[in-house]
């Protein structure tokens, strides 16, 4: 297939090649000459302007954004909209809020423009070779970008969830599960390494990647930060994030959901960001009231 | 009453001044010479020694321990038991493990010496001018102790809750909702020191200890740290914690009762103790290892 | 003063009977005929429409809300707005959204109509004999309103927080807080109902009430609700939430405030209404999966 | 080798078969005399007592434990004793605290026999065609055994974590971030099945399998249960626990790590046994006091 790619970044320009390795033709346009220009040199069709990549693709048009969630993808939109005709096709293949996707979805469709959102997990190496796409969409436009999908994940690794919007809640709740997952292993780590004996965690990791319980993809990418960095020492304990772990909280809340694991997992994020709690100065400030216990000071 | 005191620190002073204040006869003891000497310029009779302490009580003796909780309160009464009679009376009126407390107690029953538990509240104000003292004791000795406890407390400040070590039982779970409110109160705090209304938390503190759901004294206290620092800023954002909290969560554990919130207030404090996160280092490292997502070096 | 007090329910009435008492003209609107009745017969001039409020009111009229929050408070303004002048004053005494509260003062400002925003605490008790009030109001209306307030309230149990919007914000916390306190007594009280020794728990809470440090309202209503009920058997284990709780977890979420006591209340309490944990199905069947583990089954 | 397998239940059955494919020989014993049959029917070569078993056994003996953690291990070891030889070798591949495994080390060390503990993961399955194996022993024993480990295990599926109790220790916290894992796959889980879509969670669980982030056994595991059951409701939603989880909790509070997500997933396991929360009565309780509440009433 012919595909207009808005976004070349770390997640664009892989999910390029792969689909390049797959025999489909790139047309990719970024904000950036020069990322374009790095697109080129790798097989891509660079495009310097949206005129210009839309003026590049064939009716119907298939345009792939992969850019970052919120008002980008607005603007994205309406700047595309004078430019394209009934029938053309957006995929969002980023990290869109599902109720945003049910707006665009909306407002695309009384335009004439069909849209379908992508979420899309594997993070750059599976954006490369081989992606887990969750697509959103109606039946006859996903029956159309199928073999697309197919093409760029690994097999098994695409699921038409239902109607648009549906694709990036799943992907919503995936990186919530996720958020949990690693605060889990972030904290057994800690107590591997700080507990009586001496051990390997690079070794642990290892082991654990075969035959355990808790294998999988994540402890794969453990055992390989380790073989970088044994102890971590390099790493600044600061654990930032996007938004879907968020959004699946607030989900969870609006539906009632009791969801404590994946709400602290994202708690003790915000916290690792923190260069000072005020909380825990009020309980020391307390403390110090009632017991004239020490304060520590500044 | 005569009684003699073991341990005049913070908590130990401020108990022997609210017993001369009641008409009782304090001996007072400490490792310390010159906190020895500073409780008698108050009127405490000093002793220099277990021995001289002992020679000063008449028959039967009654010790109060006021004391650091764990191996101390072990070594103090075996140093104490050959200078005792059958019939002698401790009461360990200090944070004890109220199993260490059933272990005493059964060690001294064997001995003829009896035995009490009083969990004491109110912190360094409370010892001083009326506490809460949650007393577990057979109820001879309760009886004999009442007048005591009724003198040094608050009205309505003191309970027998039951056989020994139900007293430090109490005491115990008291420390362990305690830290709960604390944790609450300062997340709070922080919301509204954070939110979008610039607002004066000590008037804030202030108007809630007057007719609001959560008035009580920990919102005095509140008010009282705000008053001398209305921002906190000379606090450093470490929460210490001593033992209960930790047994509460322990004893809740062994019990199969969920007890999140104390649990993650006492969490959060050993949180506030860390130089460095290991496990957001492994988040860290791992949000790096899949998306290549900036990770903060040192 | 001359209140048009418009909702009569459990806080209304004891509102109105509060300002009653303190010599001020109350006239009082409730949907229902019968509320008013019952109202009328406790010295509230009845009315039953807004127009009959609004008419027996003098210049500048002042009317208190006290209605549930939400789309209530919004038609209640509507259908009040034809019928006021320019210069009058609307009170919102209920719990609404700070950010309804900002909206709404934009838009009644708009229309000349002057807004306050009371948060009030205390429960029912409180409105009757000495409420807490915060006051979100511009410094002229909370001037002019003070001695109202000052009436309505225990003695320091009024504060002005600031602008519009700040009273209902400081009411959002205070109930935040209010979650993770009474979690954390809730725990307290279930290591004490399951731990080895036989309390007595009304007498437990009847002590912490006097001299410790977790004493407080909230203790007092422990000692009460179990001086009715020695070991709540009466009472099923749900408890419900209304709207603060959740608010200030959604806007801790946004500040970026950790706040994972007051969540894990919020949670604790979605959990208890649970009919079914879908959650904890997908955990049984994992270890089903996996370990061979018994599953109960229904 | 030959060994001599203490322990024919689900895990010692399966993990006897996996021997027999590797050639060993395998002497098998349980206390329930069908339960040796069934296992002589598989090819076991059956003992009928601990005497038989060891006298089925050349030197020196190698004697792998796989029975319950706690007392039975020390029973059997009792029991053993004197039908040991000095150079005779136990493994405990069971899920015995590493504490038990440091004090029965030092135990055997002093009679002569030797001792490794195996923690081993993977579940029946893995036991059947290949476990995960931490192996905790001195680096001679290990290195006897190491071609045994090798064989039933999945390529890269064993390490010598280090001394006797490092593999208990390591497998104790690969088995606590299981349960957070677990808990956050659950949460995620019920946030699809009450979101706005109407998803066939089968097919998520499927497509996350292949490709995605969270991708892992775990996952595999969920599409296999919802394979047979697509909405659990066959599926009672109490989450039992044994004692791992417990335990890495316990050791993560000794060493002062804060861990959270492993904590909480402990806690819902045992929410979910509670037929009823006291805890949430007394919240109940308390809102009733204050605010009239509605309270549920039995």
């Amino acid at each position: 297939m012919q595909i207009g790619l808005i976004g070349l970044g770390k997640m664009g320009l892989n999910l390029a090649l792969n689909m390049l390795d797959h025999g489909h033709e790139v047309i990719g346009y970024a904000r950036t000459r020069s990322t374009v220009d790095k697109a080129a040199a790798r097989g891509v069709k660079g495009a310097y302007s949206l005129e210009e990549l839309v003026g590049q693709l064939g009716l119907p048009r298939l345009i792939w954004l992969m850019i970052p969630a919120g008002k980008t993808v607005d603007e994205v939109i309406e700047q595309l909209l004078p430019l394209l005709a009934p029938g053309d096709i957006i995929v969002d293949g980023g990290n869109s809020h599902y109720r945003d996707t049910l707006r665009r979805y909306q407002f695309l469709k009384e335009k004439g423009i069909r849209f379908a959102d992508s979420g899309t997990s594997g993070g750059m190496e599976g954006a490369r070779y081989g992606a887990c796409c969750m697509v959103g969409a109606g039946d006859e436009l996903f029956a159309y970008l199928e073999p697309l999908f197919k093409d760029i994940t690994v097999p098994g690794g695409y699921l038409h969830t239902g109607p648009p919007g549906s694709g990036h809640y799943v992907k919503m709740v995936h990186n919530g599960i996720e958020y949990g997952m690693m605060q889990a292993i972030g904290e057994g780590m800690e107590v591997l390494a700080k507990g009586p004996f001496k051990l390997d965690l690079k070794a642990v990791a290892g082991v654990w990647r075969h035959g355990s319980v808790i294998r999988g993809w994540l402890m794969d990418l453990m055992e390989s930060a380790l073989s970088k960095d044994a102890t971590l020492e390099n790493i600044k304990d600061i654990a930032y994030s996007s938004g879907e772990g968020l959004w699946t909280v607030e989900e969870a809340l609006r539906l009632k959901v009791p969801a404590p694991v994946i709400t602290t997992a994202l708690l003790m994020r915000y916290r690792s960001e923190q260069e000072e709690s005020f909380a825990t100065k009020v309980i020391a400030a307390l403390r110090h009231e009632f017991g004239g216990h020490d304060v520590a000071r500044k």
